[in-house]
């Protein structure tokens, strides 16, 4: 028995291959095969057909690519319930690494870095493994960078708190952040951290999805300097939440971190050390069975209906965006580079700031008071700005409207 | 569209008004209703048939008493995914409450409680959340409190920790340990709690779902003096992994301990003060909707059958302790209170401690192999245990064999 998604556990061992159609281009993914352990995790190999590009930096571990016909076997990606948690299990990680250098009194000295465009569950797991408040380091971005993370304000960040006897630890870069779709620079800010000696974590949440896309790719360079990565096909991977799938360079930081080795929980095949506990890599004790549904999308759409799924978001996005710069009353606030246009109602004469932004949000209650339309908000350089974010499969375009394929 | 269970998100507003049937005993709840709000939470109000018990402590909240015909609304119950989870939160809420009185610096000086027995997770949960593993309090319990904790212990080890300028911060009381089914004396224990000013969570993982039967709710007693208490419903109570219900004598701890509240998630109904935020009661931002598949495991089956399945489990669990009462080569290691039942080969003449739990691991491991049956092992009171335990709903005597009904 496979069992549901909820209730894998109790499973017998189930050696289950199954093979990819690789011949031609649709529906080109594989996997070489599942193993379900009695007790144990299910471990998912998934087949990368890989043309040869350089091992983690350029293939994203747990997505596909299409290049030839060569597979490689990548490592397990682990798959857990959110980025929220993804990062406080590194975060725990990189403060348990630190502490054991330095000692369990300095958790006071430990710092972590983010923008002010960073998702807030990144302060919010700072809090959570102990990080005073006050250590939580928020760097400003601004329009020159596109609101970017800057390398510079960073490494200048960390010198200022090292000269005080602080530890930088923990920093994180986000592809595509929820305010504003920015991408920091990873391969900038990897250096930075790799000489400072802290941990760089990678949130792709939403649009590590646009990087199964060659087109997109070029946003992971430098994911080599990260210590961790994650993104979450729940987001625009057309997986049910949850699922979130974290990559890890050394997973034996997490795993020292994390272990728990209970009499009632002692097993051979954990022992034999031909296992992978899982237990060891996140909060909960137990799993669900996340990894199949991930499975199920990908076999169902194959990488070809994937990508295709992703550019026509973009394409949606770059149409919304053509309207907005048609039309005088509107402005975008920020360069658009996936499926999500922040824009506004431009300032009128003599108005203010805070007029301009009341003015948008009476605009964005409107819109969604209508029951036609759904937006967020958020403040990207002291502006009020409208956030579509396009990623439903319904989204079409008709009689030249963005709208859903049901009305 | 109410959605699946696993994609509610994106939902709009529905009133759902579920009226239960009172008048008979069988499926004698009732759900008051469920309201469901666009980017919201689900707020499930669970309707208690009491007979006048008083408030929190004699009124398991989210489980079905049926005393009378009166209805009684209870609060909601908080669902997260696992006690790990749920001990995570509640201790990263006791942790804040002591440093906003002692200071940030005193993190290095909070002190967990638990006993041998208590779960894994605690321990691993007090790391994650900065407390030092060597604050971490194992207080040793012996046969003569049948394993549980005992409150002198606890007395004296705070008293200890105090007079060295350590905080006890929490104690966690189980009914129901993993290792032996032990309950730890709520009461007592509150009583030790409340005069020290420690956080006490009461976990009720496992044998929480035996206290919808009237004749083991004693094991309750004192939950009024509990800060926190949590079950998981997916272990006995026929519903699919992950649901665990966390209670919360005052949520305002949690909620200072875990809220956010970024520019892009700001929203009038949250600003009103009129819907709850569960994103400030967990880890997560998101939030699957765990809540639907115990109300309908509540209202499928109703409370009758709901006691009946633990009481048959309980039963089940009676015939096996007889058998191996009436069968000179095992024992019972510790007195049966639900249906998990530890026993062993007793000791030959001549074999030490040693041989005698070598032998056991032995018996252990050929029922395993078997393919016929699957149990698991403790070590309680330096004793190698074999544990049984039963909550399927296929497992039956059939000819004087406990087996599943499939064979």
């Amino acid at each position: 028995m496979l069992g549901s998604e909820e209730g894998l556990v109790g499973v017998s061992r189930i050696d289950l291959k199954v093979g990819g159609s690789v011949g031609g281009k649709r529906g080109s993914t594989g996997f070489l095969g599942c193993d379900f352990w009695l007790g144990g995790e299910v471990v998912v190999l998934m087949v990368v057909v890989d043309g040869g590009a350089s091992g983690m930096g350029g293939c994203w571990c747990g997505f596909i690519e299409i290049n030839s016909l060569t597979y490689t076997i990548h490592v397990p990606t682990l798959h857990l319930g959110s980025t929220c948690e993804a990062i406080v299990c590194t975060l725990g990680a990189a403060r348990d690494r630190a502490l054991s250098s330095f000692g369990e009194e300095k958790i006071t000295k430990l710092v972590v870095y983010a923008s002010d465009q960073t998702h807030s569950c990144v302060e919010k797991a700072a809090k959570r493994v102990g990080i005073p408040p006050r250590n939580f380091q928020v760097l400003a971005t601004t329009s020159n960078t596109d609101f970017a993370m800057s390398p510079k304000t960073l490494r200048e960040a960390m010198d200022a708190d090292t000269a005080q006897e602080l530890v930088p630890l923990y920093v994180c870069a986000t592809i595509g952040t929820t305010p504003s779709g920015a991408v920091d620079p990873v391969n900038e800010l990897g250096h930075v951290t790799s000489a400072s000696g802290a941990w760089l974590h990678v949130d792709a949440a939403y649009a590590g999805s646009a990087c199964i896309c060659p087109e997109y790719r070029h946003y992971l360079d430098g994911v080599e300097l990260a210590n961790s990565v994650s993104m979450n096909p729940h987001k625009w991977l057309l997986t049910n939440m949850d699922c979130t799938c974290l990559w890890l360079k050394n997973p034996t930081t997490l795993v020292e971190c994390l272990s728990s080795k209970p009499e009632y929980l002692r097993n051979k095949a954990s022992e034999s050390g031909n296992v992978v506990d899982y237990k060891d890599w996140q909060i909960s004790l137990s799993r669900r069975f996340r990894t199949l549904k991930l499975w199920i999308v990908l076999r169902q759409y194959g990488s070809d209906y994937l990508m295709c799924h992703i550019r026509n978001g973009i394409e949606l996005a770059e149409y919304l965006e053509s309207l907005i710069y048609k039309n005088d009353k509107f402005e975008l606030l920020v360069p658009r580079k996936f499926s999500l246009v922040c824009f506004r109602l431009k300032p009128q004469n003599g108005e203010d700031g805070v007029e301009t932004n009341a003015r948008n949000l009476k605009l964005l209650e409107a819109l969604n008071s209508s029951g036609q339309a759904y937006m967020t908000h958020a403040v990207i350089g002291g502006a009020f700005a409208i956030r579509c974010a396009i990623g439903g499969v319904l989204t079409q375009i008709k009689s030249g409207i963005l709208m859903s394929s049901r009305c």
